[in-house]
C-alpha cells in the first residue's frame, strides 16, 4: 500500500471500511488529525464527558457523537466510527476481551462515541519547526508512562495522568513549548520539564507503553499528557463494556492539523 | 461598598452570600476570571454538555459541577453556585418564572451548574494592550446581536449563535486578534471582522441584548462569540428548568485572568 501519505482523509477511510488498509496510521493523509477513540453506554457518558471537560490537557475532545449515532459530525460527517479504524479492542468490565476489524456486531442505539485528539498533530509542527522526534527517526512507538499527576474525577473516573516523553535540546526547549501551546485542542504545551523523578518517574528506560528511547548528553526530557490517560482512567472504572481503537490505529478526521491551531 | 476590586474572590463571595453586596460584578477582584451560570436537571445535562463541547467558541466551559453538588470544584473550591451569586433567574419551560438572590430552595439533588467563560476576561487583556474598549467607557453593557452563524446541534439544543461587538480601531484590529485569541477559555478570537450584514445583523444601532455604541470613522466592528448564546439556546429548547445568573451577575473564580492564556 502506497502513497496513503498523500491520500485523503476519506480515501483513508475508504480503503479501511473496505478491508483494503488495516495497519497503522501514523503518516497517513499526511496533514491531517488524526483521533483516539473511546466508546461508551450512554450510562457512563455523561461522567466521561464530564471527565473529559475536567482534564482537558490529557483528554481534549474533537468530537462526541450523539448517543446511537456513530457519525462524527464534526470532524468527518462522511465517516463512520463503526468501520473506519483498522483495529478495535472490545473491553468488557476492564478487560480485553477482543480486537476486531468492525464493531458494528457490537454497536448499540446508546452508544456515544469519544474522539479524541492525539499527539500527531503537535508531533508535525515540532518537526516543521526543525525539532526533531526521536521515536519518528527510530520508527518506534513514543515511550509512555504512568506519573503522579492526579486527573480531577468525575464520577466513577479517576486516575493519574498517563504522560509521553520526548527528549529535547536545550536550545530547543523554548520553541517547543511555543510551538505545542497553539494547539490546546491536541494536548497542548508540555506539562512537565526535566527531572522524571518530580512527576513520579523512577527509570525513563522502563516506559510504562510504547517503547524506551535515550536522552543523550544537552537534551532534556520533555513531557506531554498523553491521550492514552483517558483509556487507562476509563478501563480502571470497569464499564461493563467500552470499545477503544487498537494502539497505533487512529481515526482520520478530516480536520488539517492547522485547523486546530489557536493562533 | 467601596473597593471591591482590590478584594479577593472569595472575600467577594463571601460579601454576596451574607447579602452585604448584590450588585454587577464588572470590575470586582480585578484580574480573577468571572462566569456565567446556566443550571440544568441531569435529564438535560449531558445534552447541554454535548452542546458545550461542539460548540466551544460562545460556550467555553469552565467548570461544571457533579449531579447535585454546587460546589464548583475547579474554578472555586470553597464557593457554592447557589448563593454566591447576587442574583438568579429561575426559568420554567423556557419562561422567566422569577428572579431570586439564593437558589437554595429551588436546588434538587440531580442538577448540574455549568459555569461558562464570560468576555470580562479578554477585555482586561485587550485594555492592557492599549485597545480601548467603548462600552466600558461609556459604562454601557455590551452590544449583543443574534447572527445567523449556526451552532451545531446536540439533542435538544440548537440555534445561532449571539455574538458581542466591539469597535475596533483599524491599526489595531491584528493585535485585537492576537490578544484575544490567547485566551480560548473566554471564547477566543472574534468570530467576524467588519460587514455586519454577512453574520446576518441588519442595523448595528438595534442591538437584540445591551446597549448600542458608536462606531466611528476608522473603527472596524469586530464580533466574538458571546456567552449569552447558551442561556439563549437553552431558553429556546424550553427544558422544565433551568436556572442562570441574571445579566451582569456573574460567579467570581479563583482562577486568574492570566491563567486561561495558552501562550
Amino acid at each position: 500500500m502506497k502513497n496513503l501519505a498523500g491520500k485523503s482523509p476519506r480515501e483513508i477511510r475508504e480503503l479501511i471500511r473496505t478491508n483494503q488498509f488495516n495497519g497503522p496510521t501514523a503518516g497517513v493523509a499526511r496533514g491531517y488529525a488524526q483521533a483516539n477513540l473511546a466508546v461508551l453506554k450512554k450510562e457512563d457518558a455523561f461522567s466521561f464527558l464530564l471527565f473529559c471537560q475536567r482534564n482537558q490537557k490529557p483528554c481534549p475532545l474533537l468530537d462526541v457523537t450523539e448517543p446511537g449515532s456513530p457519525i462524527p459530525s464534526l470532524v468527518a460527517p462522511e465517516g463512520d466510527i463503526r468501520t473506519d479504524i483498522g483495529s478495535y479492542r472490545i473491553y468488557r468490565n476492564g478487560e480485553l476481551s477482543e480486537e476486531v476489524q468492525d464493531i458494528t456486531p457490537f454497536w448499540e442505539d446508546d452508544m456515544v462515541g469519544f474522539l479524541i485528539g492525539c499527539s500527531f498533530t503537535f508531533e508535525h509542527a515540532l518537526i516543521n519547526n526543525g525539532i526533531p522526534i526521536r521515536h519518528i527517526d527510530l520508527g518506534c512507538n513514543v515511550p509512555m508512562y504512568k506519573s503522579n499527576i492526579a486527573c480531577t474525577r468525575a464520577g466513577k473516573f479517576d486516575g493519574n495522568m498517563v504522560v509521553s516523553m520526548k527528549p529535547v535540546k536545550e536550545k530547543d526547549v523554548v520553541r517547543a513549548v511555543q510551538v505545542t501551546s497553539r494547539f490546546p485542542a491536541v494536548h497542548g504545551g508540555p506539562v512537565h520539564i526535566g527531572s522524571p523523578e518530580t512527576i513520579g518517574i523512577q527509570d525513563l528506560a522502563a516506559p510504562d507503553f510504547g517503547d524506551a528511547v535515550s536522552v543523550d548528553a544537552g537534551e532534556v526530557p520533555v513531557f506531554w499528557a498523553c491521550g492514552v490517560t483517558p483509556q487507562a482512567v476509563a478501563m480502571h472504572a470497569k464499564p461493563e463494556l467500552m470499545i477503544t481503537h487498537s494502539p497505533g490505529h487512529m481515526f482520520v478526521t478530516d480536520v488539517s492539523d492547522e485547523q486546530y491551531g489557536v493562533l
